[in-house]
């Protein structure tokens, strides 16, 4: 393990972070909430203190030797220490007494998962309502993507660049959309902002006042799900919610989509299996779930408004809601469950499993069967008509694997507490992939704060293993890791 | 397709399962049943006549031609039809009035799952009572594995016998034991009666009576479950539970291991991976349940006693019980649906995903992490010092992706009906790892009979489907299957 390169780029990500919080401090300002406003100055000092200790002084000397282990590390390494640094606030301000609730707090903001303990979000200070929806926002693309992004020189360190990109994005592989990584990360970044700006603009039209719209396209892009009601969407008006289930679902795309659309490639969107397979899976639960909830509801298109709502929430791991689905009939609240494992597409900023890996697992048990019938043909997958490795199905299967392997070590683990089995199966599920809310006790209109503090912390752990889809975080579990070399 | 061999064997399987019906016809006599002995008989004159008919006339000249896609469809035929003949003497007698029901109740014979739609076992005749109980161990080492060893020249067919052993054999490889497939079948069975008769003398010598003994000795070798009493094996002596404890684990051993303790070489016994596995499963599980469930029971014997029994009866997929454990609290009831999933060794009569799986699942998993951490070097899957070939590890990763895609689809149909989440959950994972009684509302003491007539239908093809391992029963769904060759 390169120590010093651990501390060096762990001590950026604290200085970003450093700079991150100033904006909550400026809202602190803004809305005459001076003890919040000292809570943030104090923590940003302490971040820049510990960050510069780590970037310079620990570091000093640091070569830049840099290999796939080091990748997986340093990015499961800056991902724990980010949200416990980003945890301060909240316990400064008054607004999270525990710290180990604002840990969970935050590993569920930066993880974009949008689990909460808050019981009533609408007593929060908005600096705290701001920075949690922003480290949605900034969770979502990827910090150390952004690091890369504006730090001068990372082009040269492009071993270490791919295999920080590797680890920090979603999917099972990533195509860099230009050679250049650096120039791929700036790439990502600004249409995420053009994206997130025109969330905003439509929200504010549509009367949400602007502190509402910010934090909620912020929310929506990081598909995080932190929202700044107690009933999450539901009083809003019918425009405001078609615009946020329209939002949600760009953002579970595959972002170099957006790149291709600008490059004016569409007839290669459409023929994409992967975002056929997301829209496929969008269109029939939600027209499957709308009919299954109809009686609930007075008119059509109130039904297909929740029941599209819902499923784009779910789909893209966002986790806000319209309706307590929780008292939805069990057909229905069945589907939700599975969307929550499918999860949006690679290279978005959402979750779970993703339906680039549902696409491999499925073509290559069918291939499987085949060859079962057929022992001595030869058969290939293929994703668009192109050939995937081996060596990408491989690592398909092991995450597959490990995911149901933690998924069910979660939920033994967490009945320890004593809640009832759907609970803890879909806590697991929703802390895992990343989606917020969800069945039973930690259903729409409940949340985590139930669960006693050794769950709190596995639930944390399990957003950033999901987040960082679990290479990084069980690399961190191998002794060899840790020698020096 | 070869359709003439297909008739052929499933002809001669519908032959033999009508001489093995000539039993509960002898019971039905011995018990003054006269209206379920005529069943019997007419059940009997049903089955040869349609096995005549399709092993003589339907496949005149049929060539022996057999490859893998052949020996996969004639298993998953014959199993599914030997059902449908097996269920004609519960309808006859009036014992299950439909057939729906009654098909139900046979397949989970045959698959040794043990689920019912029986309200209350103790208002059957004897001859239900013994057929229900013969299915389960007929079931536990394949009809097609008896007809092997039965038939004349099979030997001969070594690519059929080879294709069929494979397909009805539990586990993901099978190993020969002698270089003779027809030999191997053979001793298989000669240990299997051995055993069976050595359970049946414990059993009775207990105090049992002998119809029971037998009753209940055929169900815990086939790992069925399939009892004679209302509350199962509560109001048995501590000694018969205790003994059933014992004999269920054995029948989850692999069964080439008693055939390596006759040779001898205990040592290798102790070496095994996969036993090892199995056993300290068994162990660890045992105690923590027990530990779990201490404050329920008076004594320490009796809380061992009842968390043994239900850790063996659930990871061998027999599905006896002596304690409603869907009282238990949810850290158990968690650990015995996790149990479930498990399941016994490759090679025994027991359901699951089978404990070798587990081991290459994992191993897999581990070596994956490591190439990822070090991408030049080369990695071996071993278990017991041998490599496992990639054609194995594809086949586990390809078995488990299809175990949890048909667990999920199955459990969003049977939402259908209403019931909780847990109780499809668990009525899906019950019958396609074969092993009886679930969770919720269908726990150990209530039964499947609630569900729709739709619904039982799927769950019978789903213990069939879990029985012979996904594939014989996917490949019946391939078009190319049903093309003229």
């Amino acid at each position: 393990m390169n120590y010093k390169m651990l501390f060096r780029l762990s001590g950026r990500v604290l200085l970003l972070e450093a700079a991150f919080m100033l904006l909550p401090l400026i809202m602190s300002v803004i809305y005459h909430e001076p003890h919040s406003a000292v809570a943030f100055a104090q923590s940003i000092l302490i971040t820049l203190a510990v960050g510069f200790l780590f970037s310079s002084l620990l570091s000093k000397g640091a070569k830049p030797g840099f290999y796939a282990r080091e990748g997986l590390v340093v990015t499961g390494i800056c991902w724990i220490v980010m949200s416990a640094f980003g945890a301060i606030p909240f316990v400064l301000n008054g607004d999270i007494p525990s710290y180990i609730d604002a840990y969970f707090e935050m590993s569920s903001g930066f993880t974009t998962t949008g689990a909460s303990i808050i019981p009533n979000v609408e007593t929060m200070t908005h600096g705290t309502l701001f920075w949690r929806s922003f480290s949605n926002w900034i969770g979502g693309m990827g910090v150390l993507v952004f690091l890369l992004a504006i730090t001068k020189g990372a082009g040269k360190e492009n071993g270490f660049t791919l295999h920080i990109l590797r680890a920090e994005s979603p999917g099972p592989s990533v195509g860099k959309i230009v050679p250049k990584m650096k120039q791929t990360a700036t790439i990502l970044y600004l249409m995420y902002i053009v994206i997130t700006v025109l969330n905003i603009f439509f929200l504010f039209i549509g009367g949400m006042p602007l502190f509402d719209s910010v934090c909620h396209a912020f929310s929506t892009a990081g598909t995080g799900g932190f929202g700044v009601k107690a009933d999450s969407f539901a009083s809003y008006s019918p425009y405001i919610q078609v615009v946020t289930t329209i939002f949600m679902l760009l953002f579970g795309v595959n972002f170099s989509i957006y790149y291709i659309i600008i490059l004016k490639k569409i007839k290669d969107v459409f023929h994409d299996e992967e975002i056929r397979l997301y829209f496929f899976v969008v269109l029939a639960s939600g027209l499957l779930i709308g009919y299954n909830i109809r009686p609930m509801f007075s008119t059509v298109s109130e039904t297909l408004r929740a029941s599209f709502f819902q499923v784009a929430s779910m789909i893209t791991t966002t986790g806000f809601a319209t309706a307590d689905y929780d008292a939805w009939p069990v057909f229905s609240k069945t589907l939700i469950l599975l969307l929550m494992m499918i999860g949006a597409c690679a290279g978005s900023t959402g979750g779970g499993m993703k339906c680039a890996r549902v696409l491999i697992l499925v073509k290559s048990l069918v291939i499987n069967i085949r060859k079962n019938l057929h022992p001595r043909t030869v058969q290939v997958l293929k994703i668009n008509d192109r050939v995937v490795s081996d060596d990408v199905i491989t690592n398909t299967h092991a995450y597959f694997a490990a995911y149901v392997i933690i998924v069910a070590a979660l939920t033994l683990l967490l009945s320890l507490d004593g809640f009832s089995i759907e609970t803890n199966l879909s806590s697991a599920l929703c802390t895992f992939n990343n989606i917020g809310p969800g069945l039973g006790s930690v259903g729409p209109t409940c949340n985590f704060a139930e669960y006693s503090d050794l769950s709190k912390i596995l639930l944390s752990f399990a957003m950033i293993t999901g987040r960082l889809e679990i290479f990084p975080i069980l690399s961190l579990l191998s002794r060899r890791t840790w020698k020096k070399t």
